[in-house]
């Protein structure tokens, strides 16, 4: 009786739509998305996400921070990963854009300005803005290329010095996601050092995926993405600091005058659950796949070779070296016109396939990865495309 | 034979110490610390992980914002969490500290004051230090009560404003982690809003609890913890926020030059993984629990009730209002002073009998909830209490 008058909260709202949610593209379809090839998890981490899926459970053994826990022991992975990227110091983040947004808002002053090239990541732009900082534009070639050039660094930095604009940071995003190139980091880093200026390497693509070392590449700093290319449940990532200037390592591990062993960048704890976990499960499952990085390059340059006899045209630079490859789609887009699915056609086509992860509606040009992939697999894959046009161009009376 | 000369990348690095980590902390134990108790997943939040495990899938049919997918349902359920704490619009975030900061560096302009309380967690210092803002306390009741004075934030304003000093914010522990008093936050809501500054409530240990609503007590924001109290697997939070004064909102929720849809305090997106996802479906569970709130105080009173005649002292305030509460126990020192096992005793008795989450060694004070527990697992933890200080002093020929 004496809870009749109770005011109850939130009972009106239907929570039904959260009940057994559903991922739609199954788990089962072959999923060519670049952005979540890199980041399906191994067995091994999908076995600790039962272990700690309750919230704040990696802080059972805590001593005051995340990144100085030994069970589980994530101090000493953020010490091998140090190792594995050729860095000295390593920390949990949230992913990459939240590692370039800590360098960003510790190294650099407001106003300074951040080279970056012209294939950078709209999250590089947007960490820049959040840290109040400016942003200026190393361009890249022109269509169909888009290659980063290095050179490029040296004039804009002398550009802005003769401007009297003072430089804060060097930005190259390693492998864009747009075409997949591979930037030349070690040239834009050598410019760094020569002009002094500290240099931040977007790995989002790359470490995880193939080999990065900080040391052989001159980058100070590598803001690498979990979800996307260490098979780590997201969100997650690392910021690897070479230590060669402790200037940077200072700003960057400044801790709390109220709380002295808190670090301000990481607002004390960054990924205090199951993500950090998952990217040390997925360590060694890591380590073998960049090591075979050649078999995924080789794979890449096959796929390009069997598709553009038959209409595709890759686009970026060439030979490619990665597994994100861009594709002009001509003859998709003349299939579409006289389809009676219009640009759903191919999308449609691949599904019945089990194929996934490419933007439905799109013609004219897609993004596509074969990463991970057994070669059966990619064989599959090439061959549905073949056979997907080659029907196209039969009911559709084309050439 | 053309692999033989290949350089192996990492393969001096030892991973099998990352293969089968288990939790310690063995799930099927009692766990009375309090930062945990709130993070427990339902079972219909543990089904979702399965579906969304690899990196990047809820990003399955993304048009551009994380906040705004549909399917998984993510903006539907950020539209019914501003329901449900009477707000207007609802971000998701990386957790409580998280969404401090974003206010913290979008509200408030470098130097400025924020006016926080004696309890504040050490988060919000570290949030404020970062986004390079000055802090003033408005200082608690002395022990052992620790009460907040709404009263005092009223006399620190008016000295800043005597100094010249410019205020940005005022910041409340709405249930702070040492003593679990609840604040009077509606009172210092309504000196926020007749001096005319925005005031932030820290909600990481009462949203997800009890009943929470930003119009009724004043608050323009909520920062709220997924994983401390929303069923969450971290690291994830909530960012609620009224509309009343839109020029904060504004602020807080600007976007990008280079790319207009994203949100530069969220870097574009944040919790872009499975804690988002496990906040959805653990949602129907909270619901259902801040409606029974009144349960959860009543038995934390029966608790001190109880424990407090065994020599157990209740720090805080009195009568209790919440689940986290702070005993001194001279009673469980005095016993380990003449425990051969010393101050670890008590750990290792309660361990014995399957509960654990109280620091290890800890006698002279301790905090615990039993938030979420059964009456009968209650009872069975103060029944243990109680022998094992029964046994305690008999073994050791205490009184």
């Amino acid at each position: 009786m004496e809870n009749t008058e109770k005011t109850m909260i939130g009972t009106e709202i239907n929570t039904d739509k959260y009940k057994n949610i559903k991922r739609h593209l199954e788990r089962e379809m072959i999923n060519l998305n670049p952005i979540q090839r890199g980041g399906i998890l191994p067995t091994e981490s999908k076995k600790v996400i039962y272990e700690y899926w309750d919230g704040y459970s990696v802080c059972d053994y805590c001593a005051g921070r995340l990144d100085q826990v030994e069970t589980p022991p994530i101090h000493e992975y953020l010490d091998d990963a140090s190792k594995f990227f050729g860095a000295d110091i390593t920390r949990p983040t949230h992913g990459a854009r939240e590692s370039k947004y800590v360098i960003m808002n510790s190294v650099c002053n407001r106003g300074d300005y951040v080279i970056m090239d012209g294939n950078a990541h709209y999250t590089s732009f947007v960490a820049a803005e959040r840290a109040k900082l400016n942003i200026d534009i190393a361009p890249v070639e022109d269509y169909p290329t888009y290659r980063v050039n290095p050179e490029k660094y040296k004039e804009r930095i002398e550009i802005l010095e003769d401007e009297g604009k003072p430089i804060g940071l060097l930005l190259l995003t390693h492998v864009d996601g747009n075409y997949g190139n591979v930037a030349d980091a070690k040239k834009v880093g050598k410019i760094a050092k020569d002009k002094g200026y500290p240099f931040l390497l977007n790995c989002a693509y790359s470490a995880g995926r193939m080999p990065v070392n900080a040391e052989d590449l001159n980058a100070d700093f590598l803001a690498i993405s979990g979800h996307k290319s260490m098979s780590g449940s997201g969100p997650c990532g690392l910021l690897s600091i070479s230590n060669k200037n402790e200037e940077y390592s200072k700003q960057i591990l400044k801790t709390s005058k109220k709380n002295i062993v808190k670090e301000l960048e990481m607002l004390g704890c960054t990924s205090r659950g199951i993500p950090i976990l998952t990217l040390m499960t997925s360590f060694a499952h890591v380590i073998e796949r960049v090591n075979n990085w050649d078999k995924e390059v080789k794979r890449a340059r096959w796929i390009i070779d069997e598709l553009e006899t038959f209409g595709f045209k890759q686009i970026g630079e060439k030979p490619k070296n990665h597994d994100l490859i861009k594709f002009e789609t001509p003859i998709l887009d003349k299939i579409a016109e006289h389809d009676k699915r219009k640009g759903y056609f191919f999308y449609e086509e691949l599904k019945r396939r089990g194929i996934g992860g490419i933007r439905r509606g799109a013609t004219k040009e897609f993004k596509m990865s074969t990463f991970g992939l057994t070669d059966e697999q990619t064989k599959y894959v090439v061959d549905s495309f073949k056979e997907i046009i080659e029907n196209g161009k039969k009911e559709n009376k084309l050439n």
